[in-house]
């Protein structure tokens, strides 16, 4: 057992080179069974196994620095850094994050979550080691997906003018979550399958030998100017940015790993190697369906099927369906992700209107801008996105979209807290940086009927619109309550005295549980349903005002700037006669672990806000 | 006179070939004489008067359809599109943009003001107009500057797909605002400089021509695999990512231009045509200091020189010598630009310590994670940034900086109203999306001197922190208080009761005079400089409550997630039992004027103000 050696970092620089394969095999092992049954990222690292390997053979952590671009793929990286122990608690409240955490180990120099960072924060890294006078190793790992976001590129156009040791490695695995798109995908195809590409010298060699007279040219032309000299590298258009191009070189083969990466140890300057690597290699089913397994439920290993089976319906299955019938509805509506078209549910859609779908690959940024000028020239686009993933993206909804006030619809995903992915993916921001923006609206559903309802609302509306969601299991109570969507109205549930409760999205159906409990109570208590969070309906505020002591907002969103401090505000300007109770995340991030605990950790679960509200209502009444 | 004849779109195709000289000569006077008196872009204007007049006689707008890459280029655009008497009133209140506006012309598609948009927004009109059947040509005009941010890039890796036509015109003047920087720079230069790039093909040929058996070689190697095909194509980096490349061309040859352009017309898919054009072409001055008369205030068209000379120091100037000082004093404080070295005021530092410079061009994103990288390793860096360009990089300073809670200082430049740029321009929103970040803090000095002692103090500062402060002459007025920065607190500067005026940064200077109105008119007013906006000073407000009726906060922000609502929030909280009166700009996009009537159009003018607290005072009292 060549992992049992692996306790703490550089271990794995004592077991024998003929164990390396062993080793691989047992990580792959080790890695499918723990993922199984903890649940977690497991095609993605099953891919970098080997690379993982080399990397720690090759150089010296902690003083060498690796950057882990989103950082999902850092599970082999944590096992060989001393954290084996950490897999029985992945990704769960308190226990080992899923992504590379500075906090977690001296050998994590970098948060990573979202796409695209990685070579960013590695040029920091670099011109701080050179500042500080250091002579550590900096490699930044990015994956040929992320390189289809914006700042990736910006940092790369960034790296070609650094004097000094950079190691950029590109985990090629032709995928992004779903497939890759895009022209540089296309490019990265020709490098790793064109012959006369992926040895280009010697097969232009090849060509000229096979001509008469052409080995004296090949020569001459070798000699000749500098332009001519690098028709005979591959990796082109790096080079043409100034960055040294390594590769390509089989990921999984250990041998030519270790020889790469020490070649690019010895190049001044910027250096990309380029390895291809293969999602979910080692474990059969991930192989075959690495989309499945890149985010993966606790499974069965010999089958790989989840272990518990989904009831209900997702707020995702409603969406999708919901889609695919506008689409059918309306000619001018038109699809757009960055590279999630199954976890946003708009495969359907996609197989159905394929000239109205749009894959932007990882690039939020662009599918805004695009969508934008899709409304402009009048077609009637949706964007469905993640809210933490739209964050990328809020210039663009506000120079792009609101200006000019087009007709765009944000359908965002994943709003509120998300889980087990932790800080970077908590959707918490959205109503916030949102609410801020001139000419948007903003709605949120209580139940799975409304999600439906509001995007047919939404695909009408002749101006900007987003409408937020939660990740998972559709609510599905409530179901008597479906009046109209009308703009900037709220939905009165339980019409009561004394206190009323106003929730928005997700918050409504934690709400009715806070009015069971308070009516338990002896209280008397009224359930608005929000529904518009910007503009909000102030003249249900003016109604409420009159028979009710206590106003208490719910929404799962930061504080500052959301939905409790706008009807806080009204309430204060126009003087009404009613205390305010916000219930908001308060101003902190907010860490991995399951939702309820966090909703707890939080204190916006049904039990904290009932405590809250009476501990209010009693200074008040 | 050619120009006479030109009074609305398409005119210009009744202008005979042999004037067309006449005509570029006429509207660059025209351009000189007008922006000599209003201000405004000239030397981007000077350098694309041939490439616009070659759109428009080759194209057919307002059918045809062409974005304007940041827009402040599109002035020949608005001259030829029957606009010409707008330029009297250009940038003024009520009068004509310097940008494309749908409002003011069908001929103007998309508006734009940031940079790096416009192929995105091209693609969603072609996307669009493939799915409504129409047959209009779109072309986006963008500049070899804004090649270098990423949302350019995410746009030219998804145009590859596009099957129909999509023309790209690059503007390639070797220059942002200030000089480019990057790989792709260094790219284009070759492409542009280099003669085995510029006729690569000819080259080539020419080379193997030399060689015995050469020419048969040649031959050859055409007939060969696509791969070696494009050997012989320059533009290669594009080419790779599928699309087809057009030039370089001269962008003063009209003959060229028109040939070009109807080859473009032809090309299935997206082309990108690559125009050489001088900036500042044909004024002298211009040509000479293309980065002064990026955007000219009003000149002596004789010699260039402004017409006002400046008698007190910028906000810039203050912060370039005390970036200098604190450079000085620490050597692991480092200077970071997004192409804005001579804007924001960091040229003294590039030249005095160049190693810890960093413009790392149009590429805001990019920007923040590589401050994130620095800080992680051990640097202090400061990024020198517009607040409306910061917006870009919202994601990055929440997801790369703040969750890290790293030590980087953002210099918010341009913040509030910063006038006849407009609605893309206007820092109003950075109070608002920074303030719900968690980690973040967020300063405004009231005057040069605290600005100083701010900058001072964040670069102390253990976490995420911004100081913002406004474009223009720095306040050189309550001089006398100077008590040293402590974290949190804020100053109070006069005390007395009754009304209290609590104004942040730029807003101090007017709650100045607002109090001089108030006392005039016989009220009793405390004046407190907020100093912070992120946390907000509790105790202050706990005191202030005790002798006060009346708490009016003031900010140059959007009210919702801003100063005021913060204040707000506590006071209510708390019970405290003040009113609380909100100054901040509408939830409105501010259009372009002289900042003193966009102040009164918003309603936060001194006068205003005053007429406001006292309307309110009068209630509460």
């Amino acid at each position: 057992m060549a992992l049992e050696k692996i306790n703490q970092v550089n271990d794995i620089k004592n077991i024998p080179p003929e164990e390396y394969e062993i080793l691989a095999a047992e990580i792959r092992e080790f890695l499918v069974e723990k993922i199984s049954q903890t649940g977690g990222h497991l095609a993605s690292n099953l891919g970098v196994v080997e690379l993982t390997m080399a990397l720690h053979l090759c150089f010296d952590f902690p003083k060498d620095k690796v950057v882990w671009d989103v950082g999902h793929q850092s599970y082999t990286h944590k096992l060989l850094t001393g954290r084996k122990a950490g897999f029985d608690e992945l990704r769960k409240y308190g226990g080992m994050s899923g992504f590379p955490k500075r906090k977690e180990s001296d050998c994590d120099c970098f948060d990573t979550g979202h796409s695209s960072t990685s070579v960013s924060a590695g040029i920091g890294l670099v011109a701080a080691r050179d500042l500080l006078g250091g002579d550590e190793h900096v490699i930044s790992v990015i994956g040929d997906g992320a390189l289809t976001g914006g700042m990736a590129y910006e940092a790369l156009n960034n790296a070609s003018r650094l004097k000094k040791n950079f190691i950029i490695v590109l985990n090629d695995n032709n995928m992004s979550i779903a497939e890759n798109v895009g022209g540089m995908s296309e490019y990265l195809n020709g490098l790793r399958t064109n012959e006369a590409y992926t040895s280009f010298k010697t097969n232009l060699e090849h060509s000229l030998h096979k001509i008469p007279g052409g080995i004296h040219v090949a020569n001459q032309l070798k000699k000749t100017k500098s332009g001519i000299k690098q028709l005979f590298i591959p990796g082109m258009l790096f080079e043409n940015m100034g960055i040294t191009y390594l590769g390509p070189v089989d990921g999984h083969d250990m041998e030519k790993l270790l020889d790469v990466f020490q070649k690019a140890k010895r190049v001044k300057g910027s250096v990309l190697v380029h390895i291809l690597t293969k999602k979910g290699k080692g474990y059969a089913p991930a192989e075959r369906h690495p989309a499945r397994f890149h985010g993966a439920e606790p499974f069965e290993i010999e089958t790989g099927v989840p272990k518990s089976k989904r009831k209900k319906a997702n707020y995702q299955d409603v969406f999708s369906t919901c889609m695919v019938k506008l689409g059918q509805r309306n000619d001018k509506v038109v699809a757009i992700t960055a590279a999630m078209p199954d976890g946003t549910g708009l495969k359907r859609f996609k197989n159905m209107y394929p000239d109205r779908f749009f894959d932007v690959g990882i690039a939020e940024e662009h599918a805004v801008t695009f969508a934008a000028g899709l409304a402009a020239g009048g077609a009637r686009p949706i964007f469905a996105v993640y809210s933490s993933f739209l964050q990328r993206a809020y210039d663009q909804v506000l120079h792009d979209v609101c200006i000019q006030n087009l007709p765009v619809v944000f359908a965002i995903d994943r709003a509120g807290l998300v889980g087990s992915d932790g800080e970077t993916h908590q959707g918490i921001f959205d109503l916030s940086y949102l609410s801020s923006i001139p000419n948007m609206q903003i709605m949120a559903p209580k139940n799975k009927w409304e999600l439906s309802d509001m995007l047919k609302f939404a695909v009408e509306f002749e101006g900007p619109i987003a409408l937020r969601y939660p990740r998972g299991e559709a609510y599905d109570g409530l179901k008597e309550f479906r009046r109209p969507i009308i703009y900037g109205k709220s939905e009165v549930i339980y019409e009561e005295e004394d206190i009323a409760l106003l929730a928005v999205g997700s918050m409504v159906k934690t709400a009715e549980q806070v009015r069971k409990n308070l009516k338990a109570a002896g209280y008397s208590c009224t359930l608005v349903n929000g529904r518009f969070v910007k503009p909000i309906d102030t003249d249900v505020l003016d109604e409420l005002a009159k028979e009710h002591k206590l106003l208490v907002t719910m929404e799962e969103n930061v504080r500052s700037g959301g939905y409790g401090e706008k009807v806080r505000d009204y309430v204060q300007e126009k003087e009404l006669p009613v205390k305010v109770l916000n219930i908001a995340i308060p101003d902190e991030y907010v860490e991995h672990g399951n939702v309820s605990l966090l909703y707890e950790e939080v204190g916006i679960d049904a039990e904290s806000v009932t405590k809250r509200v009476i501990g209010k209502y009693i200074t008040v009444k």
